[in-house]
């Protein structure tokens, strides 16, 4: 399975006023880093989203974790990868790793969507193709190994 | 129970290029609700956290469910309350509504936090006063009621 | 000259670790104030978008002058106007106040810009139409008075 | 001078409906790539802030001029340089680049502050120390050259 890991530099714009990263900003983390694993597994988002004709793969549903808390200067590491496939849908799973120790797992079920008959205002679920699938290797993989 | 609702706009910066809420601002906006219900039940967060001698109510764990996206110019309303106590920690539910309907639900785990021994680096768990617990009303109050 | 006076509550997620607003939320405050005194010109984004046919009303130049920091639970004030109208250009003056004290001044000149031949991936200015800036009163119109 | 020069990649959630960056998210940019500058120069900004006794190092003025839009998934390269000191303020230009075209230029004037008396709500400007000016070059140095 592949798993994609990125160091984020934990910015001053992050943190709130009690010096720890505003939760919020992890989910922009995670965003960037499920966007970073596509692309390791060759499809950079701006031309997937036009070679597919799909207008995005908005977050359905999300679970979060927080373990410890991260502050300005550090540098973490995400390891993002995904876990299961639907027919249209698929979960990333991040963890964030403070050196060895988890400090926030987060869950998101993403969905494959179009704007059916070209309408910007609607969104509609379709199927992943498989050749995108393929390219993140087998979800229980690893465990196979 | 008390509720708090809000209307929010939603600004154009709010906004991703698929012209929907980019997913990470909707927990800004969950922030700031449940801010507005400490203050509605006369807990303003800036004199809050001096009084009581805390550094913040950080996140610890998040469920959160989206049922359809919001765009630009829409006016929405968030819902809030806290539906549990623990002795340290305690239960934001959120819910955004578009019109009649639930269009996201979230369920965030909140600490009361403090710094031990005045040390910013370190957050500890306290015990959540009483006091503080009363004035949001007993969870099942409505259904009693 | 129309003016817009709009409140704003200095947010926890909007503050930085030395307790102050991190600048450039400031931005995004100021482009908020700049579509509410559109909208209260009876121009409100969306729609505005779509009936004239324009892409937006991006920034090209800005100018900012702050003196005096916020912090968070603070309700300031912001005043924006437009004093300076070009062919497809215009000047929205803001005035963020603290009480009677002005703590940041900001002029942000914009382009009213459509997609040429509705080319998603073009920009192009066009004459602003004059019913659009007669709504905003003259911009000498106060000092007149 | 020293010059600091940082690839940024234009994220989705950086950019707005018109798909192009929301302008306030540049200075968010710019603000970490002021920071860079420094931990080029030896000054990484924690561990600056404690060693100098100093509150942060806030921006005072602003000026800005935007003359072509980024999308996401552009990567572009930001110059930062300090082209002029003072006795306790700097002025830092940020230039965008898009391959060898500017596409923002930016003059950031900054003030060393500390707490007076260590009171966490006043700040109050303090005389840079000559010895981290020395280590950004003669601003003047790149000319002479």
């Amino acid at each position: 399975m592949l798993i994609n890991r990125r160091t984020i530099r934990i910015e001053w714009g992050d943190c709130d006023p009690a010096g720890i990263v505003y939760f919020p900003r992890y989910f922009e983390y995670f965003d960037i880093c499920t966007n970073a694993l596509f692309e390791r597994a060759g499809f950079f988002k701006p031309t997937m989203l036009k070679s597919y004709g799909i207008a995005g793969i908005p977050v359905v549903d999300m679970k979060t974790t927080f373990m410890s808390p991260s502050r300005f200067g550090e540098d973490v590491i995400v390891e993002s990868s995904i876990p299961k496939w639907g027919k249209s849908s698929f979960v990333v799973q991040h963890r964030l790793m403070k050196g060895d120790a988890l400090a926030i797992e987060s869950f998101e079920t993403r969905v494959w969507v179009a704007h059916p008959d070209g309408d910007p205002e609607k969104f509609e679920a379709r199927a992943i193709p498989s050749e995108v699938k393929e390219k993140f290797g087998l979800p229980d993989e690893t465990q196979r190994a």
